[in-house]
């Protein structure tokens, strides 16, 4: 029998209910597969603030590098309604995502965003454009470019100006194209990398690089397309794209673009990775604020979460799978939570959901 | 009877076909308002590298600056296959775009995104989402921010790398605000400002300045958007969106996305504005190398893009108006050009959609 050690970062909003939904699961694969999973919570985001004074507690940090995984919920409040808005930039809830991505070296993102053919009727694209269904996986770039670059005000021929500077060495891009290609090797071999070389020095040595990389690869095929495009083609034609590698400011964006496609942004999950085998892995949604509290989470996204890390954090495949074919059946059987349940379904709530799909493992 | 000097940048592609389309409208409106448009040709693009070795010559931005306003077609070739796209970066089609815009200090980027009635069955988006239409007012900076922010290579911490810096100051900010604020008073009165403040200082100092500006317009109300969240926005509910304000970067990349999500890029034209009354103006789409020559592109785009220029920079508005009705006719009408001709519509060609609209006019 095997031992995991899972830091769990509850943090904010729904992202208590949502994780909490998540370990009894794992727990549940653990009876199943013969493993344990321990879990220790840390505080991260805005309770962190509350009971700390600062978003990312060195606690926190130091349980993660600590642990063999990590789980997060979500962190922050109310876009522009919350009390940690007014916190000085570098004390906000989301510095604590951009500073636990960084001290844990989680250069990776990957992001699936596919059609779950029982939510079809949720995709917000006609329906001839999506009859064959869709599967993204998004491959950002999540630790350089302009997210860490120097950045700061100062005197301009203007006046007054602020600069960010987006920068990518070679090695930074050369590890995130590996990721991306051998993610292809194992779905269907296509790459297309996005980025603004018509523009921007940055996508110049990106493709460069990227095509250099592929070589190593040449089983795989490579396309490059300028981000303008690609938030074009994501929605005229969702099934073209297999991985997709890019920046981490352009993967932001198209990622939420990709995800928002599929209708059902309380299913998808992500994993963050990096040159070890730990990584973070969190439900794409947010912490919404307005249901906190009121057991009406949708908490599938965070369940698959805790399957990618089985998958990816403890090469446990059978297991992530198993997680994957209940929520597949739990989708099948009709049941739905309040953000999918459509005009006559009684929405479940959050532990009735948590537990169906327990039931259905 | 008032004369008015353009200059035409027809460029590359189908560029040729649909300026002269536009100017054919032009002076059926010219005949019947009594004005008189005095065009003059330029070159710009891939065939002014092939003509002179640079894609944006001295005389072309001489010709433009002399000019009363400027109408573009299309520039560039087949995207990774055509000889210009072997040039150096400094001498590549795109470039010229670029050097246009700074030359002419067409610092505003004016992208309407509407949906059109008789075109609702190319809307990509769920008929239930786009039921009432939408009717989006893209205002992009055009002259700030990464595209004209320095950039290079160097090397780093991890050996080479490539950067490029995203600048505003105040007073670039300011400017395009009170575009924005402007637009949206002959309009809806709702400005939705979108950036990444919770990343960028840039975005920080563009938060603060558009805030700043709000308090001369109190009639108009003002809504912050991450980026992220807009991406996804757009899909969702495009309707909740009058007039959006942004960055270059994120409004070459949104305004793409609102352009698509209309299904009819064909249609939507574009205004680059500066400080004077002088303004550049052309069609969204671009060169479609596949079909130029052919007689088979759809001219409305730059058709609707000279109605831009009769309204923004000459201010004849019944003019601009009396096209706009033209195309809504020919819409109406059922005509089509082989991009939207569904099954069983026979296509008119670039020259006979020409002459249905001047015959409407
Ligand atoms: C909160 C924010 C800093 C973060 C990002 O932009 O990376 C979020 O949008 C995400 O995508 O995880
Ligand atoms: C060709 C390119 C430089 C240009 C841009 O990004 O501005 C184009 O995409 C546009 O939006 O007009």
């Amino acid at each position: 029998p095997m031992n995991f050690n899972i830091a769990l970062l509850r943090g904010d909003g729904i992202g208590p209910e949502i994780v909490d939904s998540a370990v009894a699961v794992l727990h549940k694969i653990g009876k199943k597969y013969g493993h344990t999973f321990t879990c220790t919570p840390y505080l991260i985001g805005g309770c962190a603030i509350d009971a700390t004074g600062i978003p990312l507690p060195k606690e926190t940090i130091d349980g993660c590098l600590a642990s063999d995984s990590v789980l997060l919920g979500a962190v922050g409040g109310a876009v522009g309604h919350n009390k940690w808005d007014q916190m000085p930039p570098h004390l906000r809830p989301e510095k604590a995502l951009l500073g636990i991505r960084e001290a844990l070296g989680l250069f990776t993102n990957l992001r699936p965003a596919k059609l779950y053919p029982a939510l079809k009727g949720d995709c917000p694209l006609r329906e001839d454009i999506v009859a064959k269904g869709f599967d993204i996986m998004m491959v950002r770039e999540l630790t350089g470019g302009i997210y860490f670059g120097e950045r700061g005000r100062r005197e301009g021929k203007y006046g007054e100006e602020a600069y960010d500077t987006e920068c990518y060495s070679k090695m930074e891009v050369e590890r995130i194209a590996r990721v991306a290609f051998e993610t292809a090797r194992k779905r269907n071999k296509n790459v297309i990398s996005i980025d603004k070389a018509n523009v921007l020095e940055s996508s110049r040595l990106w493709r460069e690089v990227v095509h250099e990389v592929a070589k190593d690869y040449p089983d795989v095929t490579l396309t490059d397309m300028l981000v303008d495009n690609a938030a074009m083609q994501l929605v005229k034609n969702p099934r073209q794209f297999d991985v997709v590698v890019t920046s981490n400011m352009f993967g932001d964006i198209l990622s939420d673009e990709a995800s928002q496609i599929t209708g059902s942004i309380g299913m998808l999950p992500s994993a963050s990775l990096g040159a070890t085998k730990r990584g973070m892995y969190e439900p794409i949604h947010g912490s919404a604020p307005d249901i906190a509290g009121q057991n009406k989470a949708n908490p599938i996204a965070t369940i698959l979460s805790a399957a990618m890390m089985l998958r990816y954090s403890f090469d446990l495949m059978d297991e992530a799978q198993a997680i994957e074919d209940a929520v597949d059946a739990y989708l099948n059987a009709g049941y739905r939570t309040a953000d999918l349940a459509g005009e006559g379904v009684t929405p479940l709530s959050c532990t009735e959901c948590t537990e169906k799909i327990i039931a259905l493992l």
